[in-house]
């Protein structure tokens, strides 16, 4: 149906994303994905050099409108206090991750290999989500609520802290029950370092 | 060489390790080890009853070995405080699988897969190591170095909180020179939750 005119951005990511979930990134060819936009595979390349392009963007988009986007509403939250903020924002992460590692096995897949091979893409989303975590803390700081100290450094040490619960290399772990005592365990000590 | 009166546990696993760094785990077979220690395959299946079985004992040992004694020892020194032998004990810990990952990485790959795979016997010694860091804890405490708490889930939260640097699903992430100083964020937030 596509003409070359339609080609736009949006929809060759909305074809990919479906053709990748129907057949899998690994199986899936930039031909593949060139048929169901009836235009030749030449033209795609034209938009996007390679798969693992493709790959990358259709994971990009998923990453910022499934996680970054519903956790900035919570960073932007002016009704609950940091510490209040912190938590229903890392418990918004994690349920996440763990929904789409279950629900949506084929893109949290291609999330996951992305993930290694991807690393400058990944790096800017999670600097994305270390500067919300940040701007929460720094409110946090001012109201008196939390220890004085660099914004940056303390949410970037809390992130980390907490990749055994968002970072996809652990998915298979999500499973086991003690996963929410390690996680409460791991919060308190965190908690404790940052309230004032 | 071997006559089945020989055939020791120390014995098998010798054999069984050497012979999995020299094929890689997977290529190796039952019936290869057995070769080598000039038994018949079925005489070594009534010591270990497959090759996963095999496979988890020498990783169960490298792992007591080569991580849980060298940490012990940490654990047990009387000559640092507990704040500071935490920080020994850490840093001994993931100088230790960051040196195994890139100076042993067949019998590295062959624990991370058997991380996956004997989620008990890995347990376990997850269990042993985070009661060692329980026991510096628990001086910490007495000593009133660290603040009051129950020294098993303060344990918990810090070994946990610190899986970036030392599971090995993290591994292609410590070559980053950023490492380093996530680690030093994790670790001023993680002190300053457990210091009195």
């Amino acid at each position: 149906m596509a003409n070359e005119q339609a080609l736009t951005k949006a929809l060759i990511l909305d074809t990919a994303e479906q053709v990748f979930r129907r057949f899998g990134p690994d199986k899936t060819s930039v031909v593949d994905i060139a048929k169901v936009l009836q235009v030749s595979h030449g033209t795609l390349y034209r938009h996007f050099a390679s798969k693992a392009a493709l790959r990358e963007a259709v994971t990009e988009r998923w990453l910022n409108v499934s996680i970054a986007q519903p956790l900035q509403e919570i960073a932007d939250r002016t009704d609950v206090q940091a510490t209040e903020r912190l938590r229903i924002w890392f418990d918004a992460l994690i349920s996440a991750k763990r929904k789409y590692a279950l629900e949506d096995p084929e893109m949290f897949a291609m999330y996951t290999a992305v993930t290694l091979d991807a690393a400058e893409m990944i790096q800017f989303h999670v600097q994305g989500l270390i500067q919300q975590i940040a701007g929460i803390i720094e409110e946090g700081i001012q109201a008196q609520e939390l220890k004085a100290g660099s914004p940056g450094a303390i949410a970037n040490g809390i992130f980390m802290a907490t990749s055994r619960f968002h970072h996809p290399a652990h998915a298979s772990e999500w499973r086991v029950q003690a996963v929410d005592t390690d996680f409460a365990d791991v919060w308190h000590v965190l908690l404790g370092g940052i309230q004032l």
